[in-house]
């Protein structure tokens, strides 16, 4: 009989049903057609046709927007906040609305067209994250954002530039799936005194079910209550709200961990498209001490019907205990 | 430049942004292949290959599971949730599950393998919400379950069988969706002891740029923050918690609101899938009066970024007043 489990953080209870007809499916990604392939504008000796780079970590001596870069960070050309302008918050009859303004930004993440995260150098995926925290860093400056999201998009299914990258999106308001997450967090701790995410950490390490990979730092595990198959979350071992406060060593942990659970996750998943998001607390004054930042990544295995958008309420046919054993390499008896 | 624009139930900021380059896309329908057409299990005559109905509208002294229905009701033979057993709340450590039972039933519209919601009968069209009325007032009565809700798919990108056909679902847990609307609409209430939904109806209603469709009894519109293109939310004038006290003449109305929209819907946007949601209050000790039931018709144009999923910000580049021009055939100068 399936399951309904209830995910802690934000009290969302789903079905975990292993014998769903749909689990045939979910082993044979599509491949869909038509996007950017090589030769691309991300690649190196292409830096004239991006706008001109933010930042960038490379050779020393290198001259701006030339080659020689190792992750080069540019302006998104059709970016979905606008860094130009005031919010100009305002009412239109009883409703409210401001402009769209923020920041969206690309990491390119490597000039290997073809490089992803299970192959990477370890000192490339350092440096990949030591961009996530400057650039987290540097737009908290501007005084008009409240949060800071990094969001990857891996496979032909989420993304349309073959080329290794990644979005940071600076936002003026808090965005609902982490105001959602903060009210979780501080009502557990009205009633318990302890971040939910340490003890769910905690939990995790004790029973080895659905760990897929620990590092000195990090836990890389599927949650008790996946909405999606081979859902996965990486949380550090260090209670932190804020990705921009991670250090050296950490980092380093993280790049490990991520090098590792990816490696997994293409080893189990042909053709694999997956996001990858950065949860981390809002700046500022609407920061929180009890929230503990984390990463989640979510496999684009199953097409998302209409009942888990109108109802909040999602079917999972492959338990968490499974895409653990899956990943893992485990022979699975289920 | 775009808009954030927030809806006042749930508190969710939205991106509108017609200037998104992928707009261009949204108007072109994929046409995915393989699915069950006729001759179906779901076509008058094939009445044995289903399970028993459990109700059933149909001609005067027809027999159980033989010819002569006109809406029959069956259970879903791959349900969500299983009516047998107990729920057996229990913990798993630190985490909450209980058995995933309730009740998932499917609700053949009409013998007529192509009808469609623009083109049926009104008077079929009120079968079937009458169905809808008579399953919700009967799964109640099993204290089990705490919520029903209707669910229909139209299309291809999102049902399986091409037969018209909905769902009707009945769980021993509000879902998210719902919980975070009673939520929004109890804030509300608490600072104006007016109703949220009761006000959107009037302003929409005194604006008119957002409105698509009014029959006495219901307005049909697009939602000043509406996540998807074409968005479209039907609600009663009638405060009303339950759709389960819907009124006869309140059906009717409904039958013509829907018809008149879907009508338009599959006019502007050619081989159109979408969900419809019946969102309606929960049940017993769990119902509020401050809640107000309505309908959600969400079209399934463009594909949902991993973005969207993992940070709950939605980018839509369809404002709702271009969408309700153009449902309604107006010409749009945006």
């Amino acid at each position: 009989m399936g399951e309904l489990r209830k995910d802690p953080v934000v009290d969302r209870w789903v079905i975990i049903d292993p014998q769903r007809v749909e689990r045939g499916a979910l082993f044979q990604m599509e491949e869909p057609a038509g996007r950017v392939e090589k030769p691309c504008p991300f690649c190196q000796g292409s830096e004239g046709e991006t706008p001109s780079e933010i930042f960038v970590l490379g050779e020393p001596g290198r001259k701006p927007n030339d080659k020689g870069w190792w992750v080069r960070v540019i302006p998104d050309k059709n970016p979905i906040l606008r860094i130009e302008g005031g919010l100009e918050r305002r009412a239109e009859g009883m409703f409210d609305l401001m402009n769209a303004v923020g920041a969206h930004e690309i990491v390119i993440e490597t000039p290997d067209h073809y490089g992803d995260w299970s192959s990477l150098e370890d000192v490339q995926m350092r440096r990949i994250l030591e961009t996530y925290r400057a650039r987290s860093l540097d737009l908290r400056n501007d005084r008009r954002f409240r949060q800071v999201m990094v969001v990857k998009n891996h496979g032909r299914a989420v993304s349309l530039f073959e080329h290794p990258h990644s979005h940071i999106v600076a936002f003026p308001v808090v965005p609902k799936g982490i105001e959602e997450e903060i009210q979780g967090v501080i009502s557990y701790y009205r009633r318990k005194e302890r971040c939910v995410f340490c003890d769910i950490l905690k939990e995790e390490l004790r029973m080895g079910r659905r760990s897929i990979f620990e590092s000195r730092g990090f836990l890389a595990f599927a949650p008790f209550a996946s909405r999606f198959p081979f859902e996965t979350w990486i949380l550090p071992k260090r209670h932190s709200p804020d990705f921009g406060e991670i250090k050296g060593e950490e980092i380093a942990d993280l790049a490990r961990t991520l090098k590792a659970t990816m490696g997994m996750a293409f080893q189990t998943l042909a053709n694999l498209s997956c996001s990858l998001i950065m949860h981390t607390g809002p700046l500022h004054e609407y920061s929180r001490p009890e929230y503990h930042w984390h990463m989640e990544i979510v496999p684009r295995l199953s097409k998302v019907a209409g009942f888990e958008w109108g109802t909040g309420f999602f079917v999972n046919p492959i338990p968490p205990e499974e895409a653990a054993a899956r990943l893992k390499g485990e022979r699975t008896s289920v």
